[in-house]
């Protein structure tokens, strides 16, 4: 078996010690399991934000990948710690629907957490990182199957997201994460255009978003000139809405929840 | 003997290339050991905000762990550089109070480096993180007694800390850290108050603070209503005064160093 | 061979999954490489500030180090990506500048890399540190040779950074980066100053920026007295204009770019 790999993501910041301290458990667990922190610079208690993190990179990494996601407000209350396994990967963080996307798939195998034995004793009220989900996410990485942490459920808690909707001809999306760059990522997938648009050409859709019209998709970032707005299919799979060396979210004043249209550039 | 832990803390920032060169040079030095970040956001030249990480955070590694901790105003004088052994871990920092949680202890044995050969030469003048501090470390990690450094010493610098108090029937203590949620965490420790209140359920306890009076300690986060301010024992083991869902620091006007008063919710 | 070390440097910030994929892309070539981040806080497409940190860093890490530095705003244009051997180590990135310091040296191997079996397909328009500069980095780090990836070239974009020049009695150079405590380091090498002054001493020196007028050089920043400004030659063995205990950028306005002139104390 090839080394494990486990990401980390979070609210926590930087300024503070728990990040760390959590790589120490893992490593006190599962020595041998490398961790890689996706980010903890999730706005605290924003759990749609830090499932979007999951949703988009989870696929970037190898098979039986341990994601490890804590956002947490009803951390020390009975909400329920979940170990899911889902689309060839392992899932660990509260009951809250921060693991929307893996619990989502077909396949996904939900499973409560019970079996204290795997806990950091004795178990804070308020740091459930390090004393629940951390050793949880470690016992994994070093190959304990899901059933041995608790009984498989069938009502974890939804996020509740609307997917995309087709409203007089035109496909409805909303922005869905704003990125470092300021590049709008939308929760509209290349797959839901395909579908959307049989055999449309890239350059005959038009995408409105803010009261603009952006017509055609681009092909790369530097297609276009400094300061151009431009429609691109982005690493994740997404249509996003940029702007060639600039911010597009700043100037276009776009915030997570937006909605974004998509249709024919030309009304057939 | 497992995987060797070293962790980090500094007020190094980000921005610059200073972290991660260090982290090359015990990778160099000891290349089995694991360095995890603590934090690298202490304010510049924050001496006790540091020294307050390593006390709330050392007890959650491992035995044997290494803990590298550089912040360092007098870099380049003749401040002396310590290797600590204390509390079945290790500890490498400058002399001037850095350490002063792994000093404080019985067993501390306190050493002053003073082999060079540890070194990475030439030693700069302004940068003992990369040059002094780490190699030390990683010699540590991989297993050199501390008595190779230099001398043991009984004279290390103090911070000077003022513990708790006793005034009128109430346990006085400080706010010694704010975390990244806004949580005023204190330095009074659930020791502190068994001792000062034999007996006294944590329903009969009122904390007084920025002149707001708070009854009980609660047991979680989550048993509180959004909004409310509530008095818990944190993962640290310490007093922490925070506000359900929301930033208490910020409700109340609290900092670092202020005054936290602990008594009775009914005079007996 | 000891186990090999990879750095990364890019202007991708903390606050989205871009550097966690990055990590995992390269665990996933080569498990037994260890990543260790230079920064990711370069401000977007600021080339020039990600060149300085290769250049003030890179030695400090050991033989056959692989740097991978990604400021790449031409991401998805035909710019070339390079592999190259300089210096006794490897550097990955887009051919645009950022790697000018490893370009410039005598014994520089220039690759463009051109054999798409070493990429992660689909290669996507927008994220080529994940589908191209990560698995070269992680292919050079399992040791592959840099034959392997494409023809070696003479002609890759130069940053054009203008290099110190003598004027009437003046050695004149610029800052060249304005590190986390407010140090304005300038691209004035320890060997820049003896050169043009054979036999000066330190003492006899005299630096003018901004206005001012220091003398002499420190020894360590511990020498002065608090809020004093001083001129050290740095760890990475350049000048910098500092301030005992505070920020001198911030004191004297200094900015990247600014001229700094270096004399003799008392004219000849």
């Amino acid at each position: 078996m090839a080394r494990p790999l486990v990401t980390f993501t979070s609210d926590f910041g930087h300024h503070d010690w728990f990040v760390g301290v959590v790589h120490g458990v893992i490593h006190a667990v599962c020595p041998e399991a490398r961790v890689v922190d996706l980010t903890h610079d999730i706005p605290p208690r924003h759990l749609a934000r830090a499932a979007f993190v999951l949703e988009a990179s989870a696929a970037d990494f190898p098979p039986g990948t341990v994601h490890l996601a804590v956002v947490d407000p009803g951390v020390g209350t009975d909400r329920r710690p979940l170990a899911v396994g889902s689309r060839g990967q392992f899932f660990v963080g509260p009951d809250n629907g921060l693991l929307e996307w893996a619990i989502a798939a077909p396949d996904a195998q939900v499973h409560a957490v019970t079996e204290r034995r795997h806990f950091r004793e004795p178990v804070s009220r308020t740091f459930h990182a390090r004393d629940v989900f951390a050793p949880v996410a470690a016992c994994l990485a070093r190959g304990e199957p899901l059933l041995g942490f608790g009984p498989r459920i069938t009502d974890p808690v939804r996020l509740g997201v609307p997917g995309p909707r087709w409203v007089d001809g035109h496909l409805i999306g909303r922005i869905a994460f704003i990125d470092h760059f300021g590049n709008a990522i939308t929760d509209l997938t290349e797959a839901h255009l395909r579908e959307a648009f049989p055999g449309v050409p890239d350059t005959a859709l038009r995408v409105v978003v803010a009261g603009r019209r952006l017509t055609g998709l681009a092909r790369a970032y530097g297609d276009a000139r400094v300061g151009a707005l431009l429609v691109i299919v982005g690493s994740s799979g997404r249509l996003e809405i940029a702007q060639m060396g600039g911010d597009a979210a700043e100037r276009l004043g776009l915030g997570e929840g937006d909605e974004v249209a998509v249709g024919l550039a030309e009304p057939a």
